[in-house]
């Protein structure tokens, strides 16, 4: 049975991956008027009095709940709501998996931005995290910065924000071993989605100064007439040089290649027309922009994938487990740049020194200790940033 | 240690009263190509051709939502989203300790009830059922009805017709024992908020004709200035003989006193006025409108309180799990006054013919085979009703 099948079997079986239990047995009275009326009663005046005690009382200080719109799922596109709430529980169980953190997963039964920040909003006060997740690009850029604006817990769009840090962090890496500093990597970065755009803007923080986006009308310039306010501001910081062209045109000389976008449109020309030692992270699924072979053969020094079964695989489990255990930990108010740059260093330095090399610039995505460090570092950061409402327990 | 101060150290131990996990360890390669990508592609698809399949391929099927929006929780009264927490988690453990069926609890945090409607449909999806809780009325009433046209799932507020199928299956053994009709039965039911008006309604579909409500004016009359459109509406079909007056005078020659108001509102001589055999279900929280031994001397037949150091104790646990439970086997879209109905008459028939006394007329809160009881007959009664959307499995 091929792997969708057995995937679609276990499904089946399953009826939900997702399993709720009470900590309390209520089996008689004593453990009725503790758990519930009459003694709920006292937890339930604390919170009046101080809502900040929510977290201690109730079990919303480890609760991230995962919500889609069902918009851009997976490669799938805009499947719906319903039909997204298997990914959404799977990312559920990862959060639990990994990062020891609960999550519930939601879905949103509408396209309108407003309306999906105001039912998030208003539902908020239950967590103490949103993980947005599959929301189609432009919207996802408008929701997450207003729904930020709306809420006092961290938002936290993984398809932008989770792939930027991973992919970040395998750069740092692929830096350090071909002797580059991050300042002066020329970056070409192909599709100008979700993934790309925070990629980018993740990019620039680190240091990174050129950066050339591209999308499916070529080189995007300031000035273009663009799919987002995001890429828009996006183009005013990118290709200063403000060139126009193709993806072959942006490759010329560019040290890093990162593809968000579509299956085989690097050729190893492109590559060969690449600086020296050039890093390539061909994250298009299921098929790279250019696979892992014909990119080392054309000179590659360093080649990552989403896929499995290459080596460098860019995914997302290596970051947003760690990230919201370390903000919830400290009760953090948003996840900020820097709590998302140290999540970046903490994934780069997880790999050990000595097994750094082309073909291991990023950690495993089941090695356990992972999540551990990303959290320990995104909590210092968030009380560096300030955002942090109490210090680690 | 008191109750109330051993409940507030549980919660502070327990840091929330629920325990989400995986179903599925995700170890490996394989286990996440399984349970997330790229094989939850598939059972994706499924639903996306066929939306019903969301309650094979997801957890909703046996998921049920309790929400609230902190206006009227417990007796304390409106003390907001965050506060009410620990209520709603309370009430989840109880919905998987005595109904096996799983439940998370969200709180919403307005107090718009088109905005509430809104906010709970367009998540609506992420669930099986909505069990509404400690909303104050009359605003309860206009959410649980917009709510039901929102919706293709069972939207059921506890507060009022939990309520109301505990307190019926005790009227329907109280009769029994005493050789009355129920369409026999004057009653007087204290207190027109949300319990007392689904009491009301829930005793007319029984057969109830003689209904007398008061409200903290007195006898309500049909034409009066009313709380709510509920209770207008309700006028119309109580109190046929148009009389005004006091709880006193109502209470003179009535078979049955409901009370869900305030403590010791109802005298001995009140009890004395009655019928003969009277029944008093005084349900106030935590002291009732008349103290049980004092409505025994003055006559009663049959007492019940909402507390569980008295005899015949009217909880809500009796009724929620199951109804819920039975509804979810059959996937039904909404509950009917029939599966109430079928739900208060299994509860009847669940305390066993030998058992059955004036100080027994209703099961015992953790009688385990309860909630299975009243699965069955709310099952049944779905299907009768046209609100399965599939055979019992």
């Amino acid at each position: 049975m091929d792997i969708m099948e057995k995937a679609l079997a276990a499904h089946h079986e399953w009826h939900g991956k997702l399993d709720i239990r009470s900590k309390v047995a209520i089996k008689d009275r004593d453990s009725l008027s503790v758990a519930y009326t009459p003694g709920v009663a006292r937890p339930c005046l604390e919170i009046e009095k101080d809502n900040a005690l929510s977290y201690d009382l109730t079990g919303r200080a480890n609760l991230v709940a995962v919500i889609t719109d069902g918009t851009a799922v997976l490669g799938l596109g805009d499947i719906g709501p319903l039909a997204a709430m298997p990914v959404m529980e799977g990312k559920c169980a990862l959060f639990i998996e990994f990062g020891g953190v609960s999550a519930i997963p939601l879905c949103v039964n509408t396209k309108d931005p407003d309306e999906f920040c105001k039912t998030v909003a208003n539902i908020a006060g239950s967590f103490g995290g949103i993980n947005l997740e599959d929301i189609s690009a432009p919207r996802c850029f408008e929701i997450e910065k207003k729904l930020k604006t709306m809420v006092d817990i961290p938002v936290f769009h993984d398809d932008q924000h989770g792939t930027a840090v991973v992919a970040s962090a395998a750069i740092i890496n692929a830096a350090k071993l071909a002797g580059k500093e991050l300042s002066e990597l020329k970056t070409v970065i192909n599709g100008a989605g979700a993934a790309g755009v925070a990629i980018a803007n993740m990019l620039l923080t680190l240091g990174i100064k050129d950066i050339t986006m591209i999308n499916s009308k070529g080189i995007v310039c300031d000035g273009d007439k663009l799919s987002s306010e995001a890429l828009a501001d996006l183009a005013k910081r990118t290709n200063l040089a403000h060139k126009h062209g193709t993806l072959a045109d942006a490759m010329q000389g560019a040290d890093v290649f990162i593809g968000v976008s579509k299956p085989n449109l690097v050729t190893p020309e492109m590559v060969k027309s690449m600086n020296a030692k050039p890093f390539i992270f061909a994250m298009a699924n299921p098929t790279p922009e250019i696979m892992p072979d014909l990119a080392k053969e054309a000179g590659a020094f360093v080649v990552g994938t989403g896929r499995s079964d290459f080596p460098n695989q860019i995914n997302n489990v290596l970051a947003f487990p760690g990230i919201f255990k370390g903000a919830l930990a400290v009760r953090a108010s948003d996840i900020t740049e820097g709590m998302k740059r140290a999540a970046a260093f903490a994934l780069a330095n997880a790999v050990k020194p000595e097994d750094l090399s082309p073909d291991c610039v990023i950690p495993n995505p089941f090695d356990p200790t992972v999540a551990e460090s990303v959290a320990n570092a995104v909590m210092q950061a968030a009380i560096e940033d300030g955002v942090a409402r109490v210090k680690p327990q």
